[in-house]
Parts: structure tokens; sequence; C-alpha cells
């Protein structure tokens, strides 16, 4: 089994890093676009673009299967990137959303992301289509917060609160009893404890990495919790290798050993 | 007179700006590289490639002289911009040292800017050059911030304490008696005044923005603050054009009419 992942940066080593505890033996190949990312302000067409040639390039690579762990590409680019190559393709929104579907008593969730996926309301579609209310928010300081590795720090601390309350308070406003929060972005699950404090206890949240990670492995019949000593990783970056190494043992939770350098064009 | 300005998104219009102030009369050529943006956090090789075909663009539009308003791609793309176009070209990171050199009585400077552009060195070498000591802080968050449209906001005074406090107490230890901070990002212009509460009195806030329209003015020969009612300026982007009129406004301090959208591949 070949599985392609794909991110526009880190964020989705998050979800490859889930995959490879869940799915063992599995051939791994992660494609991170970071010579155009981040993909989270940016069009419909130019996320499609980018989106599209960097999964043909994971299929010209060998992979079979797709995982679309970027909640923009997923939440823009779904579409045409099934259309464009000849393998399964699974995207983080569907798995969030899914999720979401299982945990959901009062049918009412809340969705934080990027500006691009708020903005493509492809969380609230995927949502209604399972019969639940979505109320999304765009949380734009959250990634750069991570990225400069200030996550446990108060002015994170203090960005979150202020994210949350609005959130709840056009929840209110909206009559939203919503008991589930799906984190949309790949980059949030490094902040998960700080959402777990910042929620009520009544609002279970949702990690799109872990939700995605299981339903790839129950799609592919393979166990759950194996040891993933077979597994191999090929790493390709778009930008800066050197970069990629260091900043994505970060988001992989261990040393990224060989990156290789790709051009897209761009 | 043609002038091309060119940025990877919005914070050159800042310059721009400051441009139309000084400069009556003449004709301008904006582009905002939206599809690539930020250049902030990538690599010498793949910033270069973007500024340069986004150099020689303006240029094919007719431009005779070019304004590099991007720190980044002035800091790292420069020598490759002025061997790629046969016109002038100046970059604001060569302007901000010519200013700090004006001002500074100490010699010693402080320059805050993207992640890029400070490991550049580009400041620091082109302070050297003018025998100026500089230290310099990459300050990541203030983009975001800026974006995010949290100007006045607690969140970001408390950003800029931190950011500030590490770079007086790293000075301190260099033993650095600066007086003068340039401030080496065309967005931070928009938390002038914040920067300046920030900062103690004895150290002279440099806007390169300001000070580099200044410095085009006086190569140009054109005289200083006179009415510019004959200006006319078209706006190019790579992405959505859209987004580039609402966010764009902000920066150039009035209403943006038309923008073309522009695919430099990629």
């Amino acid at each position: 089994m070949r599985i392609g992942v794909f991110d526009s940066g880190f964020g989705g080593l998050t979800v490859l890093r889930a995959l490879l505890d869940r799915i063992p033996g599995a051939e791994f190949f992660y494609l991170g676009d970071t010579a155009r990312l981040p993909y989270g302000a940016k069009s419909r067409k130019t996320v499609a673009r980018y989106a599209v040639s960097s999964a043909k390039f994971l299929t010209s690579e060998g992979a079979d299967h797709l995982v679309i762990a970027c909640n923009t590409a997923s939440a823009l680019a779904l579409d045409a990137i099934r259309d464009a190559v000849p393998v399964p393709v699974l995207g983080v929104v569907e798995t969030g959303a899914n999720a979401a579907r299982a945990s959901s008593r009062t049918r009412d969730v809340l969705v934080v992301a990027t500006a691009a996926t708020v903005e493509s309301r492809a969380y609230a579609a995927a949502c209604a289509e399972r019969e639940l209310r979505a109320l999304e928010k765009a949380c734009p300081l959250l990634v750069p917060l991570v990225e400069e590795g200030w996550i446990e720090h108060p002015v994170t601390a203090e960005v979150l609160r202020i994210y949350l309350s609005e959130l709840m308070e056009e929840a209110a406003a909206a009559n939203i009893d919503a008991d589930t929060l799906v984190l949309g972005c790949t980059h949030y699950p490094l902040l998960r404890a700080q959402f777990e404090r910042a929620t009520p206890r009544s609002l279970r949240v949702i990690d799109s990495a872990q939700v995605t990670a299981e339903q790839v492995a129950e799609m592919l019949g393979t166990g759950n919790g194996a040891q993933n000593s077979g597994s191999r990783v090929r790493f390709y970056a778009t930008d800066s290798v050197a970069k990629f190494s260091a900043l994505g043992g970060r988001f992989l939770g261990r040393a990224i050993p060989a990156v290789e350098l790709v051009d897209l064009g761009g």
C-alpha cells in the first residue's frame, strides 16, 4: 500500500504521524508545498491549481491512495483533485465532518479553521449533508503562533480566549447548542490541550489529524495500534529542505532524516 | 516617468502611498505577488525566482524605474533583479540603511523585520557598508497581526513588548548603544505609533516606506509635497483581485478602484 499525504506545509505531518501509528507496513509519500504556502488566505482557483499539481506529483511517484491533509485544499479543491488523479482521495474536511456526526448529540457543532476554509463554507456543507448545523470561525493568528513556537504561551492563550469567546457569542446569538468543536486546521492539534483548557467541559474537541488517520485505517482495512516498524516514508518539499527538516520535526514528533526538493513550477 | 513598485503583497502599498505624495505626475505600476506571498519565511532561491519574474513583468508593462518595496525581496534578490532587468532598481533595504546612517549618532542601530530578511543578514551588511553596527530581530507575528486588523489591540501591544524587550536584552548583552530603530518590513508602518509607544524616547523610529519615497523622489529630482493630481496608478495582483482591492485599501489609505489579474505561473 502506497499512501500519498499532501499539505501546503507542515501541518499535515500531524496527520502522517497519526497514520504511521495506525497503518503499519504501508509506504508513505509526504509532500509539503512549502514554496507556495500558506494556502489559507488564497483564492479557490489558485489553491486548486497548487493542490492539483501536488496531487499529480504524488501519484506520479507511485501513490495509490491520497490523503489531503490540508483543510484549505480539502475545502477548496477536493473535486478538482479527484478529477485530476486516478486513485482514491480522502480529505480532512470529510473525515472531520464524519467524526463530528459520530460525536454530536445535539447535532450542532462548532468549527475553527483558516480564513479560506471558513469562506469556502466546506465544513458547513459537509456537516449539512450529515444533518448537522455548523458554526464556523476563522482564527488566522493560530498558525503563525504555532509556527513561532508559542504553544504554551500566555499570548496564545489570550488569542484563543478572544476567538473562542467571539465564537460562543455568535453561537448564542444564532441559538446554536453545540456539544462538539472541530479543529479544522492541521496546525491546531498542537494546541489541543490549550483548546481543551479554554472550552467548557460540555464541548468535545475533535482533532482532525487523529480522526483522519482512524478513517483511513478503517477504509484500508488495516489493524489499529500495531507496531509501525515496517513503515517507510519519503518526504518532499518545494522550498528549502533544510527548513522542512528543522520545522517539520515539531509536527511529526520525531526527526525527519532526508527531504527531497521538488520543483512544481511557480 | 513610469515607476514600477513591487511587493509580495500589500505592504508595499505603504511605499506607493508615500511615493504618490512625493512624485506628482509620475505613472505608477504596482504589482502584488499575492498568489505566492508571504516571502518572509521562504528560501533565497525561491524568493529570487518569484521576484525576478515579477520585476520582468513590470518592465514589460513599461516601467522605467523599479522600487522593490518588499524587504524580503530586497534582502534576498536585489542583485538577481538588477541582473534581470535593464532599468534602475532601488530596494528598501538600501534606503532604510541610508536613513539609519543619516539618523544615528552612536552608529549603532536596531532593525526589526521578517525571519527571511533577518536570516539574509542584508541589513547588517548594508549597515556595515555605511559604518554602522546593526542588531536585527525577527518578529514573525507582526505581519499576521496587521493582516488580522489588530492594530490598536492589547495582544499586539503585548507581542511588541515581548519582541522589543528581547531585542533590548540582546543589545545590552552585545554592548550595542542604539539610538535608531529601523522598521524593516513594509507592514510595520501601520504599527508605527505602537512602536513609538513601546520604545524609549532616545530611540528614533525609521519608517522604511517613508524614507524610500523620500530617496526615490530625490534620485528622480522631483519636488517634495506637491499635489499629486496628475499621478496614475495601475494595480496588478497574482491572486484574487477582489481580495486585493478589499485589503489593499487599508495599506494605501484610500480605495483601490481596479486591479488586473496577472498569471506569472506557479
